[in-house]
This record gives structure tokens, C-alpha cells and sequence, in this order.
């Protein structure tokens, strides 16, 4: 079984958030895929168990030198093939995503862009100069279709929502100078649907049950969309089937 | 002399932002339009000089509770027609815009987003309930094109822009809500065009002289977009000519 068929094998790959839901499965089809012959698997708990071609790594997206420290280990052995953000923070016991504007709080607001914008930007700045030179290589966040500003109209969530539209705006230009140095390299963000999982779990009533992903389908779903991009649309936000997310 | 044909006089403006180089030249216009009755002046620093009809207000961006103390002024004696913001940060002492990726620090985009992004979102969550309810009422914070990720074609500038994309998902998300609490209400971004002021000093060279704009122009082309929104308008960004800006 293999997700990739654009991509030069064996493919390096780096994870950075393999324990949460989505993670966790993507790891898992990772690790099964014939093509992909290294992963670099990170968390901000203990490293995982050991798996055959798994390298766990710790890693906080609030310090740098963890981020940095990660990428002189991975870029030692050779370039990335494919970088992976499936961190994000949408609730937590300090932060609930508002209902109106009487919620706002500056330190919700802080803690979401430092999370789901500032994390990913030094992920990045540390993992974009060992995407290969040569072949297909992609970097992809995981964002949400609710980050998109010009599909705003339900309101709501606005922290939540600022950090994507931040982390949209990263994308776009972090984009644009990789293109400048890598003319087959893509940096992406990807929005996986709603999916059963902790970051979703309080938000799901009112979801159709059909339009609540397991978090397999999901990973399944987000790697055969990577595997289908272009260089062309590199700096752009897609959904877990393929279709354009406006901004 | 006046700037607004839209608005019921006499109006009652709360300016955040005076004493900067667009803050002040809208100050000016403010003062000498005979239509505007009451002007709350704030600036971070010292109070500026008492003029006709203008009360000064000391407020800080990062202190929530000086915002919220200067709601409980503006509100005591009636509604706001007009509530303007026109902070924002583009480079300091231990800021400047990033050329590349290479430069980002966590420091440097969490400074930007608490300015541009949450120090807004502050301003709306208590300005906001002020509007007026029965006639025109304006909420405007200043952004930039340069934070609009479909028209990002350069690069650069990452936390700068991220912060003003954050900024517009935040309008965008007030907009709604205000939506259903006031119809003739009117929540929006407005691009003063590049100015010959200190925010953008460092970064003229390259402009054409003829779109580097006076602050005064710049004043008195935003009070004229101003004066020409309608409440279909709400959520969305415009620039000084009144073109939308795409998110």
C-alpha cells in the first residue's frame, strides 16, 4: 500500500505532531507506505515507541531551540521529502473559542497565534531550507476551513479563526520565497474536515454523522491530496478532497 | 467644511490612535468638520492639548482595562457614530519587517499580533456595544493591502502581514455579530494608502512620489470611504480610493 506515486522513493519524512488524532493516524499510514523510508515523528510528550523506520523526537512549538535542534538532526542524513504540521490549538481549559465579542481575551488571543501561527512560522524557518532541491517536496499545515476569511459567515471562534487566517498568510509567504529557491517544492496549509478527535471533540453536535471523518479517513484523505499537488499551487489552502479553500 | 453627508449630526467620534502621523491628520479634520460634535482623542502617551470639542484619552493596547475604562466614559452621554483605530506597529527598535524566513522570531510575530491583531479586537469588544442602534455607525481599524494573502505576490514582511490577515478575520467575525444586533451598523478594514509618516519611513524608497501620500490626503480619502459605506459593506476591507481588497 502506498499514498505516493508523485514522490521520489524512499522518501524522508519529518511529523511534527504525531500523537494527537489526525497525527496519529497519518503517522500510521506513513509507517505502512512502502515509498516512505524514514520518519521523523514528533510530540511534545515522550516520544513514541520505537516503530521499524519511526524516529520519535521532542519537540514545543513555544521553543525554538527545540525546533532548531530537530532540524540538525534531520538534515545531517539528507533532504525532506515531506513536512507535516498537525499541531493546533482550538480548546483548552484556559481558552474556549468564543461565542461573541464579550469573550475576547487577550491572553486566548496570544495563546492561539502563538500556537496555530507562530509555531508552525518557526517550523518553517527550520524545516523549509532541508525540503529537497531536486525532486517533488512538500510542506504542509494543517489549518481549517473556518480560518478562511472570505468564508466567514457564521462568525464566532474569533481567536481560533485569526490564528488560521495568520497561519494562511505564513503559508503564502513562506511560499513564495521557496519558490524562489525550490521550483518543485510546495508549502500548503490543509484543512482535514471535522474529525473525531480531541481538538474537535466538544464542537461535534450539529455535525452530519457522514461529515464527521474518522481520524483514518482523514489522514487517507490529506495524504492523497499532497500527493496530487503541483507547484502551481503551492501557497494555497486546500480541503481534505481537493478543493480550493478561498482566503 | 465636512467630511460626512451619511452620518446624523451632531456626531460623537472616539479616535484610538491621535497622536500618530494618519491618527493626528484625521484629529484635524475631525476638529474642523461642523457636523462632528464630540471627539474622544486617545493616545498612548500624554494627553494632547485640549481643542474645541476634542477630550483626550490616555489608552494602551496591551492594558484591556484602559480601554474598557474609556468605554465607561464615551458611554455615559449617548451613543458612538464613529469609531476609528488607527494603531499599528510595522517596525521597532526590536521589530523589523522580515526579508526572509531566515528572520522570523517568536518575540517579533507575538508583538505584531498583540498590536495589530488583539489590541483591535480589544477596542471592538468594547466599542462595539457603543454604536449608535437607530442611524449610520462606523467601527473602522486602520490595516494594510500588504495583509491580504490572494494579493501576496512579493513575500516578506511574514508577522507584519499575518498580523493584518489576523486583523481582517477579526473584523470580519465583529461584522456578523454586529450584524444581528444593528442593522445600519457598518464594521470594516480600511488601507490608508503608503503615507509619509513614521510607521512607514524606513520602507518609502521605491514609492512613486505621486502614491506616497500626505497624511492629510490620506485623512481625508478615508473619511470620504468612510462616509460612503453602507451596511452591505460590513466585514470586508477597502483602500483609500474605496476599491475592496481582497482577503
Amino acid at each position: 500500500m502506498t499514498a505516493f506515486s508523485s514522490f521520489t522513493a524512499p522518501m524522508r519524512v519529518a511529523l511534527f505532531g504525531a500523537s494527537g488524532g489526525i497525527g496519529a493516524a497519518i503517522l500510521e499510514r506513513l509507517a505502512a507506505d512502502e515509498r516512505v523510508g524514514a520518519i521523523f515523528a514528533g510530540s511534545r510528550s515522550a516520544p513514541n515507541a520505537v516503530r521499524q523506520k519511526v524516529t520519535p523526537f521532542h519537540f514545543d512549538l513555544t521553543r525554538e531551540d527545540t525546533i532548531a535542534n530537530a532540524a540538525a538532526r534531520f538534515g545531517a542524513d539528507g533532504a525532506l521529502d515531506l513536512v507535516l504540521v498537525t499541531t493546533g490549538v482550538l480548546h483548552e481549559a484556559s481558552m474556549q473559542p468564543e461565542k461573541t465579542w464579550r469573550e475576547f481575551s487577550a491572553e486566548a488571543f496570544a495563546h492561539a497565534f502563538a500556537i496555530n501561527a507562530t509555531g508552525p512560522a518557526l517550523i518553517a524557518k527550520h524545516m523549509l531550507p532541508l525540503l529537497a532541491r531536486d525532486r517533488k517536496a512538500v510542506f504542509a499545515a494543517l489549518s481549517a476551513r473556518v480560518g478562511s476569511i472570505e468564508d466567514n459567515r457564521l462568525g464566532g471562534w474569533a481567536s481560533y479563526r485569526a490564528s488560521k487566517a495568520a497561519l494562511h498568510q505564513i503559508v503564502r509567504t513562506c511560499a513564495i520565497e521557496l519558490a524562489r529557491q525550490r521550483r518543485e517544492a510546495i508549502c500548503v496549509a490543509l484543512h482535514p474536515g471535522t474529525v473525531d478527535a480531541a481538538l474537535s471533540a466538544p464542537f461535534q453536535r450539529g455535525v452530519a454523522a457522514e461529515k464527521l471523518f474518522t481520524p483514518a479517513y482523514s489522514a487517507e484523505r490529506l495524504l492523497a491530496v499532497i500527493d496530487s499537488l503541483t507547484p502551481a499551487q503551492s501557497g494555497q489552502a486546500f480541503a481534505w478532497d481537493g478543493a480550493r479553500i478561498p482566503f
